[in-house]
Formats: C-alpha cells, sequence, structure tokens
C-alpha cells in the first residue's frame, strides 16, 4: 500500500485544510475579530478548543504589535522550546530576533546569589542587555511572569508586548492575573492551560500576519 | 510588596507541589499502574486531563523501554521543539543522544526529489544514519509517523519505542492507529490531541524513571 494516495502529504495542502476545518469547527462562535488567527493558529497547535474561552488580549493588541513588529522587535522568551517553535524565516523577514538566556552561566550564577528560579534571573538579565523594542513569550515560567511584573512596576522596563501563557498548577494563574493588571500590552491564556507551544504559537500567527500586511502594502 | 513571600519561588518545590496537586486531583480516578509517572508529567506539562483518557501504552512498554534506556538509546524527534524539550543532564547521564534532522540540507533535498514533507524525509534519512536502538519521539508532524509505518512494514526498521503523539486535524488520529497495528512497542495520544510538548514530556518522564531505577539498584 502506499500511504501517499492514503493521505495528503503537501504540507502546504495540509496546513490549509487544517485551517478550514479549525474556521467550520468554530463558525458557530462568535466572530473571532482581528485576534482570529492568533486563536485560530493557538487552536491548531493544540487541538484544544478551550483556548477559544481562555485566550486573553488587551485592547487593539494585534494591530499594536504588528506596528511595531513591521519594524523589527528583540523576542526573549523563557524556554528553548519557545525559541525553537518560532520561525525563523519570518523573523528574518521581519529582521527580528530570539533570545533565551536560561542556559547562560551569568544566569545561572545569579539564580544562585538571589535564590530564585533560572527563568526570573533570565528576565533580569534580559532586561539589562537586550535593546528596545523587547517582545517577551513566556510559555513555562509564572516565577519569569513575575519577575516581570516586578520590574514594570519598579520602572525598570516596559515592553512592546508581554505573552504569558505559561501552564501549570501553582502560581501560574495568579502570575497571569497580575500581567493583566498593567498597563502592558499582553495576550494571556487565563487559569491554568498554555505551554511553550502555545507561547511559539501566537508569535507565530502575530509574524504571519505583519508579513502578509508588508507585503500587501509595499510596493 | 516582595512577591517573593507571596508565591514559592524554589523550582523543586514548584514542581513536587504541582505533582502533589495533579496526583490528589487524579486519586478518584482509577489506578494509573506503571504508566503512572507518564501520565502525571503530560498533564503537568499541558494542564489537560484529556490524557488520562488519550494515552494509549503498548503493554508493559514502560519496564520495556526502561530495561533498554538503562544500556543506553538514540533518540530522533521529528521537530527541534521536541529536541528542545528533553533534559539534556537525563540524557547525559543514561549515555543518551538525541537527533532532529529536519533542517538538514540533505532531508531537504530527499523530501523535494521525492515529493513528500520534509518529517518522512527526516526519518528516512534517520532510519539510514542513526545506529539502533533507535526511539522515536513524533509531536508534530503524521507524515513522519506514515514513514514509519510504511519502513517498519517493509522492514527496514525496528525501533526500541515509538511516541507517536502529533496534533492536529488532517491525518493526525489515522496516522496513529497505523502506529498501534505494528508489533512495536508504543504510546500514542488518540486523536488529535498531542504537540512536541507531550513527546519532550513523556521522554523526560521515562529519563527521570530510568535514572531513579539505577541509583536504586546500582551500587
Amino acid at each position: 500500500m502506499n500511504n501517499n494516495k492514503r493521505f495528503i502529504t503537501n504540507p502546504v495542502e495540509i496546513e490549509k485544510k487544517s485551517f478550514e476545518i479549525i474556521a467550520g469547527l468554530l463558525k458557530e462562535k462568535q466572530p473571532l475579530g482581528n485576534n482570529a488567527p492568533i486563536i485560530q493558529r493557538v487552536i491548531h497547535t493544540t487541538a484544544d478548543f478551550d483556548y477559544l474561552e481562555n485566550l486573553v488580549f488587551s485592547e487593539d493588541v494585534m494591530e499594536k504589535t504588528v506596528n511595531i513588529l513591521k519594524q523589527g522587535v528583540n523576542i526573549v522568551t523563557d524556554t528553548q522550546m519557545v525559541k525553537a517553535g518560532i520561525n525563523k524565516k519570518g523573523l528574518e523577514q521581519l529582521k527580528s530576533s530570539v533570545h533565551c538566556f536560561i542556559d547562560s552561566p551569568e544566569v545561572l550564577e545569579r539564580a544562585k546569589i538571589n535564590e530564585t528560579t533560572r527563568s526570573a534571573a533570565a528576565m533580569e538579565f534580559a532586561v539589562q542587555n537586550v535593546s528596545a523594542p523587547i517582545l517577551f513569550a513566556i510559555g513555562n515560567a509564572p516565577t519569569a511572569l513575575i519577575k516581570l511584573y516586578e520590574m514594570i512596576m519598579q520602572g525598570y522596563c516596559k515592553p512592546c508586548l508581554i505573552i504569558g501563557v505559561p501552564v501549570g498548577f501553582v502560581n501560574v494563574a495568579e502570575s497571569k492575573e497580575l500581567i493583566m493588571e498593567l498597563n502592558i500590552p499582553f495576550i494571556v491564556s487565563r487559569g491554568r492551560k498554555g505551554g511553550s507551544n502555545v507561547a511559539a504559537a501566537i508569535i507565530n500567527a502575530i509574524l504571519y500576519e505583519t508579513i502578509k500586511l508588508k507585503e500587501n502594502t509595499e510596493p
């Protein structure tokens, strides 16, 4: 048996068909508005329709982020998985970069001295070493979000966007509520759910929208 | 306000507390048996209790895999995200390695010539270039699982375990059913759900169990 005949094997076709199925399943739901590409890509990545309810967006976050991303941003992630999941060609096209400092020896040293998590120390390190505009994508560590909250409250940093989608059972839901209190653009998955895959999917959805817009408006 | 006082910030404590909460929430359910560490770690990674029903294990798969892993294996993943999510210290302790060929120029070339996905071409490349025992961890691409099925049916390879947890809406559920037809140890997430994070979580659960067992039995 040749399974090439039984299954679609063209990756572009597979993705197109997937998004058609998702759009069909979401048809009965409220209009998703400008955030539809993000919601659909997260569901594409997780097959979990809970994200239709979980995802919370600050006002006009898609438009605001796309406008900044057109000029390029520095993305900082909490895990290597988020970094690995971000589309590298898209980043390059938008003259943007992605950084993850979790394995840096300096971060390890700081975490030990300050008796905190490596994730929190990595956020501190990023704020001191990465130039603006910074977009934070947190898929795993609530302690990273809590550290960002503290630094923003103290005036040490002003990111252009925080994607706050850590997953888990301890500190997680609370850390996301903190981020929503700030006067900073955010995309958050309320409650326990989220993950590195979700963070990467949100970034990719925004990258693709920005590229589409640039291609449609530039000569 | 010092959030260090409001939240647990010690990562070991956070993980311990998380697993206690998950075990508490699962208490009413059927005894999970030897696969409990895998089921709990997947729920820890996704906060999605559907995995209690989704995950399907071939007979004695935990014991069989741990026995092979004690001597070291070569893990092959379909995505860089799965590779990034696997605990590197654990791998080192077990003299094991992890490979992902999706970005190799040779794989890209093969995919073009054979008009297939890079994921399928990467599986072929792995079977020809990685020495046994091979453990496949597929978190994204159903076409990788379908290619593995074909190669196994044709006698080209005999992996020690297939973790088949791609996510999505096209070919995905079907590709997992194929893997369960084979006479090869498997761990599969039935249906649409899964992901690179789930694949990495399953590998890590098995790594940690193997290390625990080695530490308890070796002088």
